[in-house]
């Protein structure tokens, strides 16, 4: 299924077979939170930029149409009309992150939702059932999310827990995907990788789930509160105890810079809400560095966002003019900035893999590695 | 520049000729208040919504970004990227409506931004040099709104200043026409009746406006407060006394009903923000009536929101995927009802103008003018 055609020192370019089409890694999963990309931006804009997947949160929709309400409408593809491949996070990001009175036990984790308060339980046997309702391409194993710095106290049990849970999410996932009631009979899971900034744990940890024969790897618990040195240090400690074989998932990463030297150790997928966020407060990424709409310099600025780029919105539109939606207060400010910003990223892996292509990412990391993070 | 081509008792079928292109009547405008249609809709989507001319407001545009900047940035039709014809209120509706503390004087309005405050006069001549700046197709006539109903004391005079305000408003744009610095030097002016809810102060305006020769003719100061009968009776009143070879539009109006009621009293121009407004909070127009998505009933409904409709939306999504994402409070719930609401008004016009072409127009409003506007 996953096909390494090239390498460049540790970086990858390969090809990933799905049951909804193929992908070309590596690649930045655009997020779509509730079944939508904030900012108005629906499926069919998607394909206008480049998107190869689309990501969406397990935890959201279970709330919220609810994943039996998703299951009888066809599965997430239908429901949000996007045929191509779709990643669900597992749920536990947002459990740790988002609800409240949570309590963590062996069996999984009581909350109340985020909404309305109301009680909810999520296990791995739980997270894994509304995954398989939602139908997605690819199902995240739930895992807890530990923030950065926390003690070794903490982060031991919870790792070797979360090594357990991803057996019960194998197990139950296996045992879907034989029903008849099922969508996607196909549907792959990803084990994740925890252990906190601890590199011994780290290392047990990948190894211990390296043995389970998944369909992809993720490397999770980063971008949680650590320097970015110390992330980067993770990334170079558990890259050769993860299998070469399988694609690898940095997830929640990042800025332009990020995701360069995370291709330079390695990882084939990444995902982030960053460009859409930054972009709903007009902070748009571009080829010469970062740039604030909302600065005054641009009121009758007639150059597109960015000239080097050829999205939908730099064709067709000012600066200028998306200053002034900003300042109007305008949806289609945040629209056109979050499809800038979209089209950037995707564009931006597709640098990376022509340049992989051509064994010139290394020269390809040193000219814009940083310059990408540089305000101008 | 305006040929009537075809006639049914009073509903006319027009072509109407303008330097940004050719407008085929009656049509319908959208309205962009701030230089973009609310709900996230841009110039790009506007064209794949069958919109022939996009109506933008002075008085927002004066006060943010400023006309000055429009003007530097080549006008409103590069501004908005957008090369069809555009027509500008003459900020005479948004000052008496939205701006505070507002003067009458003979020689204009004083009144207070909305925005800031700041202290701001707008007179015929000022409308008009803003309007130029602005180079929109079709300049709109300073004039006063008066709600309905006021008494005749305060009707007549201002009616009666509306008229010499009009005459200011011809020689002004008359000589701005001339200017070598003009964007648009073949900008056209429509005079607009006022009169309130009195028959002959409604005609001896029209009579009044009509000696001027003007590009086109509005009624304005209808459906702000009067019941829909009395409105349908001004037009009957007034119709015959406004020229025949101009183009004559009803301001901001209204419902599918008004419109095909409109078109058969002799009306050829159109706009309101219905369409939009309803459609931000979840309520859209079909040819069976009108249905509102939060309903309850919609939660898992696969069908289109109307499944006569062939519109970007209809053809992709369903009503239980736009129902839950005004749940989840997604702007692009927003952006697909309006998308819909927008294809269906400019969808509306089309079939409206191809019954004039195959003379059944009283057959299409005896079919569609109540149950546009029934509740499904």
């Amino acid at each position: 299924m996953f096909k390494i055609i090239k390498t460049e020192n540790l970086a990858r370019r390969g090809i990933f077979e799905t049951v909804h089409g193929t992908i070309q890694t590596p690649f930045f999963m655009n997020v779509g939170t509730s079944a939508a990309i904030k900012g108005g931006i629906s499926s069919l804009d998607l394909k206008e930029l480049k998107c190869q997947v689309e990501l969406c949160n397990t935890y959201h929709l279970h709330i919220r149409p609810s994943d039996d309400v998703i299951y009888k409408m066809g599965g997430l593809h239908k429901f949000m009309n996007w045929d191509r491949p779709i990643l669900t996070d597992s749920g536990g990001f947002q459990v740790f992150s988002l609800a409240k009175l949570r309590k963590i036990k062996e069996e999984g984790v009581y909350f109340n939702s985020h909404v309305d308060g109301k009680k909810i339980f999520m296990g791995p046997e739980e997270s894994m059932r509304i995954q398989s309702n939602l139908a997605s391409t690819i199902a995240m194993a739930f895992d807890e999310c530990v923030e950065n710095p926390s003690p070794r106290e903490y982060v031991k049990p919870s790792c070797d827990r979360t090594t357990r849970w991803l057996y019960r999410c194998k197990a139950e996932l296996d045992r879907l995907n034989t029903l008849d009631k099922t969508i996607n009979k196909n549907q792959m899971l990803f084990g994740i990788n925890q252990g906190g900034t601890f590199d011994d744990l780290r290392i047990e940890h990948a190894k211990t789930i390296s043995e389970l024969d998944l369909s992809g790897y993720a490397i999770g618990g980063l971008a949680v509160g650590e320097p970015t040195e110390v992330m980067y240090h993770i990334l170079d400690i558990v890259e050769e105890h993860l299998p070469r074989n399988k694609p690898r998932y940095l997830m929640g990463v990042g800025t332009p810079s990020n995701i360069i030297e995370g291709v330079a150790r390695g990882i084939d997928m990444f995902d982030c809400v960053m460009p859409s966020r930054n972009a709903r407060h007009g902070t748009v990424f571009t080829w010469q560095g970062i740039r604030h709409l909302n600065n005054q310099k641009y009121i009758a600025d007639t150059s597109p966002i960015d000239e080097e780029c050829d999205c939908p919105v730099c064709r067709s539109f000012t600066r200028g003019y998306i200053r002034h939606l900003f300042k109007a207060g305008e949806q289609l400010a945040g629209r056109l900035a979050v499809m800038h910003n979209l089209y950037f990223y995707n564009t931006l892996m597709e640098k990376i893999r022509l340049s992989l292509d051509e064994n010139r990412f290394e020269q390809f990391r040193k000219e814009y590695s940083e310059k990408l993070s540089t305000l101008i």
